[in-house]
């Protein structure tokens, strides 16, 4: 059972704002910020390298942590600046050649699909949307349908920006096994709001922020490569952490993850990220998971019947991410008002998941996404709130 | 002139320690971490979404601080995640063929040089070592006479992790601007210590740290790319924030040097260094450098004399970094001795400049670096505690 009493008071914004932005940034546990806070203090009265020597075993923890949260082993995370860093490492690392196919999903997410047309100008290779079937989830069965030998790497987002929508990235990932395709996994928006066991996915690479569901501090993100895999994958870009310099003429890459990393860090930010992992797994991510989804079903609910509201979500199952539009009424201007009223939401902007935005005829959509520390006042209060407005 | 008690008022740990690791991580002004403090307060607050936005002027701002540091312009810099990172994003950007020759100098970094290895095998690109000259330096004649057309780099640490030497950036940037070849200056250990002009040195792109003698967190650091070049390079790899998804099939790069960073950061990160940067500037980098010189000069002369001293430093003019080594004594045990002794410093490993290092035969050195903040009474604890020693 989630105690919403210690963790409202263990986040001390609950007390004066209806905070439902969880999908941009959450509200931070006071666990993570004190955590930050101390090594600044440390860094502050010993200077940085001491600080870090002194901290090494709880920094080292924070490997663990995220294994933890993950069900991996801490030699295949990498700990880095972002998820987006996290994910181009894993992606930029992958060969192709001229005619390779990348398979992604109708609404993935405008970092990577970048990436995607960078790397397919660069080699030659193309990319494919796999197109979604009814309910808006990825299409399992055309993804199995599109697969051949030239498909060399299905890489999707799990819980896309602009939503509800959470892809079937177990039913996916069997597919991937099936073939023998490595599987990128963003799972951005997943992390922290649901269980994430890359076993169960079947995933070969997964990519996360510390900010979003997980509370961590900004700047932080991980990224997870299977052991098998790993090992075969040069970083696209090195420093003698990543790949210590040997002889004269030889780096020699590490055995781990770490590979993907660099050598410098904000070791405070890391602690940060690590205090909120084991502050998520302390609550449990299956009763995170149901409160979640009990929330953002009670405002689907609520504002359905509203008049002028259309809910933009996609998906049998959706998740946290509750997205929707006023007729008559800009993105921009209801979070403005509902900020106004202290409570916080968001909006996504159609060109962040260009393919779905244009199919489905998207403008900017309003986006609440609440999360196991909300009450369901809080939820009302915004239904409320947009019955006001409409 | 400089205010020595202010400046160590604002550095509380001075009251407790000798701390001469200045070019490991230097202690951060109470500015820099309050700087930090406040942001991480004001997220709690209201979110890290909210927060960012409060704060978008003065985080616009610490492009402004960045370029007055290095006589650039705000559009000219990048602010990311280390000095690594900035220094990746540059030299990864550049387009390197089979026969191309990057030039670099004897004690280049390992992190720099691992990733030119990695280039050479990717594109058959050469690696050469410019030789230093009798006292050191990177023998700008010598450098001269190695350029040919098929030079399409020339890329320096300025000041070398591994003692002393201050290379010849501004002689080094005549010959570059005289040939139109990019010039990549690696400057970690100078901003902060000395003045930093890329008008006057004549560099493309300049790479820094935070965390040194700049005095800012850990975890950050920033590129300089001049602007004619910027928008020839297209970076190695990119994001939404870098290169805005215009249409399905088309990603248009930033004008600026923001195009080298990712969307997501660590904003109070970013907060502190600007206020390092800041901190600097008030002080004035003249005095700044004219102290580290003096206070680096007094050490040398102080160890010169002791019996079994053996200091390791190169250049005409050395600046702030003072390595040696002790003849029967292993570098780390003289610095956990001084330690000890509440006095800060810090080794140097030989695979850090390997090439310089086996030229010379070095063993692991020891490095002390005083910043202006230090006294003429540390130093000379410093003195009498290896004298205690040899």
């Amino acid at each position: 059972m989630i105690d919403l009493d210690r963790i409202r008071a263990d986040t001390p914004a609950t007390s004066r704002l209806a905070y439902l932005h969880n999908a941009g940034a959450a509200l931070m546990p006071t666990s993570v910020v004190a955590a930050m806070k101390q090594h600044l203090d440390l860094e502050t009265e010993i200077g940085g390298y001491a600080a870090a020597d002194r901290e090494a075993e709880r920094l080292d923890g924070v490997y663990g942590s995220v294994a933890r949260l993950l069900n991996a082993a801490p030699d295949e995370i990498a700990l880095v600046e972002n998820a987006t860093v996290a994910w181009q490492m894993a992606f930029y690392s992958l060969p192709f050649r001229k005619g390779d196919r990348i398979l992604t999903a109708e609404a993935e997410y405008a970092a990577n699909y970048v990436a995607f047309l960078q790397v397919a100008k660069r080699t030659g290779a193309t990319i494919e949307v796999v197109p979604s079937d009814a309910s808006g989830e990825l299409d399992v069965l055309a993804l199995e349908r599109m697969i051949d030998r030239r498909v060399k790497l299905i890489a999707i987002t799990w819980v896309p920006t602009n939503g509800g929508l959470v892809n079937p990235a177990a039913a996916i990932g069997r597919v991937a096994r099936a073939h023998g395709i490595p599987y990128l996994l963003d799972a951005c928006q997943a992390v922290g709001q649901m269980t994430v066991d890359v076993e169960a996915i079947g995933c070969d690479m997964l990519s996360a922020t510390g900010r979003k569901f997980l509370r961590g501090p900004r700047g932080t993100g991980f990224l997870y490569v299977r052991r098998a895999l790993l090992q075969q994958l040069e970083p696209p870009m090195i420093d003698h952490f990543a790949a210590p310099w040997v002889s004269r003429d030889e780096y020699r890459l590490r055995d781990d993850a770490r590979r993907f990393e660099t050598w410098e860090n904000n070791y405070a930010a890391r602690l940060g990220l690590g205090a909120a992992v084991d502050y998520a797994l302390e609550i449990g991510l299956a009763p995170i998971e149901q409160r979640c989804r009990l929330l953002a079903d009670r405002l689907r609910s609520g504002i359905a019947a509203l008049p002028g509201i259309t809910i933009r979500d996609l998906g049998r199952v959706p998740g946290a991410i509750v997205s929707f539009t006023i007729d008559g009424h800009e993105a921009d201007g209801i979070v403005a008002s509902a900020a106004a009223a202290g409570i916080t939401i968001g909006a996504s902007d159609p060109s962040s998941t260009r393919i779905d935005a244009e199919r489905r005829s998207l403008p900017h959509l309003v986006r609440a996404s609440p999360h196991y520390y909300n009450t369901e006042a809080e939820v009302d209060r915004l239904v409320a709130h947009l019955a006001d407005l409409t």
